[in-house]
């Protein structure tokens, strides 16, 4: 009996231990931060291909998965978010900043998916989906 | 007996699903950045009216808390911490702030409370209270 | 047997309440945000002498780890970095900075310990080791 116990707590221990990492990088600060977002995220597949990225954009952090967006160096932002969704990478998109900023979901990427609130949306995938949290 | 140890062990689970989501917004950046979490704040509230939302401040996070700050449009910030603060968010201050800063207590909105230090309260928040971290 | 389970399951939650509280500080911005952050850690440490802080720098967070790095009132870094690191701070450097910015390790300050990936090591501490994060 407490033979199971242990092995069940340990268990419960141990799924920390083995649990796969799990991130949402939070970006509201416009295109140098998603510039920089980019290379991170690459940098951060290929040191942990395991690794689980969620991309959480509110504010000026949405601008970059804007159709036609361009990175300081003047390349699209399309083939990188191309690329990173391809590997797994999920691009979410704040209403409220689309409403207040008077956008049309249709001017989006495709590669990107409309949430409620960004901010809402960082803070449940750290309290419900054990994610942990990185702005760059 | 082991049906008993099911039960917690499912009800400590369960526990996180459901539990209240607290989050910290951690602000040292001044005007601008308090002006983008006021905002950010009511829609987190909109969107999910449970969370629980502490603001910690130091450094230049703490100026719009104090009497008579202005947003970058040339509102008062009383305003809006009055009404956050209506809606159950917590404004805290850090003493070493006000102390290097040579600023007194007096000097705050009275919603605000003085804490001993802002990035020790940022992560016993965290790490002590179960809340997730947000930079707005 | 269940009281010897409960006693167990007591000791796991209280695991959490007395366990060591563990700061991530993540530097990414160059030279004004790790003076602050020096500023930050200090003022941890002071108000929590036994919270251990590693702090993890990539992109322009590397800077004031560089042999020779002056803070914004012209001071060397390595002073506050050897003290800091006397106090029990650990300084870590994203290794893809160091190639992509073309850097030998030789440069850094002694107490820097070189990692793989910046960001995979922020995520690391936090899903894995039970750090908490903050942002200068």
């Amino acid at each position: 009996m407490f033979k199971r116990f242990l092995a069940l707590f340990l268990l419960a221990c141990s799924a920390t231990v083995w649990a796969q990492v799990k991130v949402v990088y939070h970006l509201s600060d416009g295109i140098p931060q998603a510039s920089r977002a980019m290379a991170n995220i690459r940098n951060h597949l290929n040191a942990e291909p395991g690794v689980k990225i969620v991309v959480v954009t509110h504010g000026a952090g949405i601008d970059f998965l804007l159709d036609g967006a361009r990175t300081p160096s003047d390349q699209p932002f399309a083939g990188a978010v191309s690329e990173l969704a391809g590997r797994g990478v999920e691009f979410r998109v704040c209403n409220n900043t689309l409403t207040s900023r008077n956008i049309s979901p249709d001017k989006l990427l495709m590669e990107s998916k409309v949430v409620p609130s960004g901010v809402a949306e960082v803070a449940r995938l750290q309290a419900k989906e054990g994610f942990v949290y990185l702005r760059p």
